[in-house]
């Protein structure tokens, strides 16, 4: 299952509102499929509480250990907001107005409304690097291989495109799933031998109800499309030879 | 904000459908509210892939920091289902036939359609004790303060309510939220005051979009309700001063 070109990630979940159950984090799915097409995969996240010490101490443990590193959330205006000023200590750079960022949010502002609260949306590791925000002004920012975003899912979605230069992928992991009619324990063991006989495609089976129907999804990834299709190939035949219903291939 | 009587978990979410952004992840947030009302905090969750050393360097670190570890996903019959072998070698307890496990399922179902997929489901360390599945017969189980239930959100939501009686939770932590129609930035400034003001309740602000209209959210949490009545007054007070529409408290 080893990939000599990948490039791995962590994702960072900054927001007491998720841990608390208020909030389902929508944006592990969102950075992990895009990430997916641009050849990175996504190997840990952690939901951490906007603490200053836990977010320092998270941050300059996976910085370490992946090629890249994502943060959402906390980079708003209000007092729960200390992301950017986290950052800053874990780099060891000044956090302070941003020029690019207080000329950017000054010009998105009517006259006389950029106040004292939207003017902490410019305050960051001074040196960062923006990422630029098409919904809604207030910029994201990186230094090194650390990437804080915010947390609302739209206007994270609407950002990230603006990274696709900046970060460096490998090949893209592709996948293919196969939706059976039948049950995880019939297929088990004949599953077991595909993967034992394809060691570089990662297998996956996810029991699924849909529509009042159980079924099995069995998941192949891998960089390699011709591996992919050997597998898929394998499980057809013994899907074949137990006369187990295709639901669909996608 | 510290609680003397604070009890608290992290969950493990253990699953490369989660990591690869095929699954959004359901579980935290069923865990999460539920343990909140028992009175357990939930103050780290991790999503980690379907490696046998990563999952088990990660319940060792977790469990030795927090009074309870919660894994969600890897306990059915496939290949990539290594939870239970996994915290077999934590606690060092054999893994193999759980004697209770495999007499429920053996009567689960019916004669001869016991085979060894299903079996599989019955391994667990030995020792450990049974969490129950009111909903398709295949236990979880527990060791010391490690509870391993499945990943399918709905089997586990049937079977937490089981553990009502063997957690140990402090004061249930209550909440309000506060729904205005504003932004964050009007009131950021008026906010940290309160936060300043009221330390032993925690404060967050979240920016909603619903129904086309701009808001934000504030959440007061603590275990003393009348801390979080004075908060919410001391809210309304700059709220009305600012003239700002109170959309709903619940």
């Amino acid at each position: 299952m080893t990939n000599k070109k990948e490039i791995i990630a962590a994702i960072i979940i900054i927001g007491n509102e998720v841990l608390s159950g208020r909030t389902k984090d929508l944006n592990t799915s969102t950075l992990s499929i895009w990430l997916n097409s641009i050849g990175i995969s996504v190997r840990e996240v952690r939901v951490i509480p906007d603490i200053e010490k836990i977010i320092i101490e998270t941050v300059n443990e996976l910085r370490n250990k992946f090629n890249y590193v994502f943060t959402t959330g906390g980079i708003g205006p209000t007092h729960d907001d200390i992301t950017a000023e986290s950052i800053s200590k874990v780099f060891d750079i000044e956090y302070g107005f941003h020029k690019e960022a207080f000329s950017l949010l000054e010009k998105y502002y009517e006259s006389g409304e950029f106040n004292e609260g939207r003017q902490k949306m410019a305050k960051m590791p001074i040196t960062s690097n923006l990422i630029l925000n098409p919904s809604s002004g207030a910029p994201g920012f990186y230094v090194e291989n650390v990437f804080c975003l915010p947390g609302v899912p739209s206007i994270l979605k609407s950002m990230i495109g603006g990274l696709n230069n900046v970060l460096v992928g490998g090949d893209p992991i592709l996948s293919k799933t196969i939706n059976l009619r039948t049950y995880e324990s019939e297929i088990a063991k004949s599953l077991t031998n595909v993967q034992i006989n394809n060691k570089e495609v990662e297998i996956g089976s996810y029991p699924f109800f849909r529509q009042g129907k159980l079924g099995v999804s069995i998941v192949l990834r891998s960089i390699d499309k011709s591996k992919i299709e050997n597998c898929n190939s394998q499980i057809l035949e013994f899907v074949k030879e137990k006369k187990i219903e295709v639901v669909e291939i996608d």
